[in-house]
């Protein structure tokens, strides 16, 4: 076989056999595939797609390519979440607590991806002393004894992926959705999880912008999954506001804090909810949302979700005093209160303009070695639908760098829409695949 | 400027400027632009394709990747002739005299080409001693004393089209018509000459497969060179059955040689005669076909074009002696007749067939360092239209390989299509660009 066949079958609008997906995998992989004629290849495939089929294999042999975690001694039925991630998304922090105080395994291996703030990961490491560089076998022992456990990715999961992205970075082939399912759907097959949920988000906050595109790659995704096996599902929701009102790192762990002290953000909520009602559904531990929702509530309003929290950062190291004295958490020097030059409702905040705004408060980073300023953040003291007067504090920028403060106030003005009239609430979920 | 904005501006669809495509040149010669991008780009323009503004900038920019031949101190009235490549094409030895014998300037720089015959230039050096590795002042020294001159392509022209092109070869990027046509021109404006004749060929023995192929060729490479200020026009002809009864490289020789003594092939006097004409409207000489052709029989008829013929053999230090005596030229030491297994009329060979087999005789080149049998090749002694009776000869294979002849008489068989009825002869010619 010669790659430049498979080059010219799949320019010519031809589908692709097993053999050839694996001899494409196979040769990124050995090396005996050219960089240049891979990206031909996948700009090929961003013309003539890849039907079920073909994601399906390449999906497999991406999963072949590298190590996988085999989580069958702790359980059959273990939880995995993952988000395509979002604007102050910090749903797994609220997720891996209910989950486990529902009795439910949840194992989240997560990487520390780049994004104008830092993953869950870079949240978690926020708290003092919080250990996320985990052995496999600490990890597995934790997931067993406490129903959970978080750990920055070490194995090597489908490093064919990896191979993949670095070039497709490079070379504009990043936005084609079956080989963003791919990507997504190996590295949580990789991770031994049977029962798999994915939180695909869409909008200006979101790397998808719109909601159709968000339902295409979740109906790829899901039927991929199903193929290989895995029970998945998909809950797509939109992101064209900051989830929450805390954008950053130990901002928004506070606001975990805060959501499982009862003091729940709707959003948020409804979001955490919808998940956990899933993966409550795909365990059989409830099979109604009243059942599921009374329940959370009760574990939430009597503590066990909370406990299971500092249970988490205390397996991990962590400084659980953070739970109850949020001075314990980085604070940043700079506290500034950004003002409305409108009276009125909030009609949108634009959540790329926050995550923006965040990014150069020090709250992300841009390359893989930069450090995070984990105190620096926004908080929104004012959210979509509520009234707001001129003059009035609508956010607070957290941050140690005084020279940034005066450029986060205008966009974070910027991103702010007032309306005379109050807009009408919907909800953030668009779709369930199943 | 980032070259993944200009792969991402194709990819969408959007045509690049004048500035998008230098950065790119600039790109590929400096090295700053990654093969893995440059093969993306490639492939976007497979689907999106190329303007005419975009294609000439491309041209242009090629052009000025490398060397030019200045050719200003010889004449202002320069003809170049270029032919896309086809199967016992010798067109060029036949124009190149007839040219230089009514005084109009040719200058010919060719490459030693990949191929199933050899090009032109091994044509010529079966003549024992003949040298094409004129220095460029030999070269201009000999154009202007004896009106032509033919010679290996040494100077670096249009060097970007060089590294595009081995980059094509490998990722399946070769069929793309802008590509193509800047890759023609550029090497034709670097050439120097100001009048551009293009041969191009369309069918089983050539690159393009059909006439609306090359003819969406054709107008691409006419409208860039008028725009590069170059006075050009491209010659569309069928090339599904061999040009002429020779083909190989000695074989041809003789031919030529032939066809100046009058013994014209009427396939090879209809494109050779078209070609003169273009070039006498170019340069002013004649006017109407009617006086061209009698001129260019006049010049065969009486010696003159024959004449020139030597003088050329004799100013590049070949052996004239060939002229009169074929024995002087390489000889096979295997003559094999192959017989038709049938009785009727030639309604068609095919051109590709009769290629390959040439190539296994061993008269054409796989790889660019492998070396050429001069004496190998085949004549069809019976060609299109002509009677043919079972058991007559159809072809003579002429070879030193003697484990390759019965391969070759197979496939010379299967090449010849014998109909019981005389096919209708029409005109090679398909249509003419100006």
């Amino acid at each position: 076989m010669k790659i430049i066949d498979v080059i010219e079958k799949k320019k010519k609008g031809n589908a692709l056999t097993e053999e050839e997906i694996k001899f494409f995998i196979d040769g990124i992989m050995k090396g005996s595939i050219e960089d240049y004629q891979t990206s031909a290849l996948l700009m090929a495939i961003y013309f003539r797609g890849m039907n079920i089929d073909e994601t399906t294999w390449l999906t497999k042999y991406m999963v072949e390519s590298g190590e996988t975690l085999n989580l069958s001694s702790i359980s059959d039925n273990i939880v995995d979440k993952h988000s395509t991630g979002g604007v102050g998304d910090k749903i797994t922090l609220m997720f891996l607590p209910l989950m486990a105080a529902s009795g439910i395994y949840t194992a989240k291996l997560s990487g520390r991806g780049l994004g104008h703030t830092g993953g869950t990961i870079d949240k978690l490491e926020s708290i003092p002393n919080f250990r996320t560089d985990l052995s496999i076998k600490e990890f597995k022992d934790k997931v067993k004894k406490h129903h959970t456990a978080i750990a920055a990715q070490t194995l090597s999961l489908a490093p064919a992926d990896g191979k993949l992205y670095a070039l497709r970075d490079v070379t504009s082939t990043v936005d084609i959705i079956p080989l963003i399912a791919s990507s997504v759907v190996s590295k949580k097959i990789a991770s031994g999880a049977n029962h798999i949920i994915l939180d695909v988000k869409y909008g200006s906050g979101a790397f998808l912008k719109t909601a159709k595109e968000a339902e295409e790659l979740s109906k790829v995704m899901v039927e991929v999954g199903k193929r290989l096996n895995r029970n998945i599902c998909a809950v797509i929701s939109s992101m064209n506001q900051p989830l929450g009102r805390a954008v950053g790192n130990s901002v928004e762990i506070q606001e975990v804090i805060e959501f499982l002290k009862g003091n729940m953000e709707p959003d948020l909520k409804e979001i955490t909810y919808t998940l956990c009602l899933k993966a409550f559904e795909k365990t059989g531990k409830f099979k109604t949302k009243e059942e599921a929702y009374k329940y959370l509530d009760k574990i939430i309003l009597n503590g066990e979700a909370l406990e299971k929290f500092k249970e988490i950062i205390k397996s991990q190291g962590g400084n659980t005093d953070i739970i109850n004295d949020y001075s314990k958490l980085p604070q940043a020097s700079i506290k500034y209160e950004v003002k409305s030059k409108y009276t009125g409702y909030v009609k949108n905040i634009d959540a790329l303009k926050i995550a923006k705004a965040c990014k150069n408060l020090g709250a992300g980073r841009e390359k893989k070695s930069d450090s995070i300023d984990y105190s620096a953040g926004i908080y929104l003291t004012q959210k979509f639908g509520e009234p707001v007067a001129k003059g009035e504090t609508i956010a607070v920028i957290y941050t140690n760098k005084k020279d940034q403060v005066k450029d986060a106030e205008k966009m974070i003005v910027s991103a702010f829409e007032i309306s005379d009239t109050e807009p009408r609430k919907k909800s953030l979920i668009y779709k369930i695949i199943n």
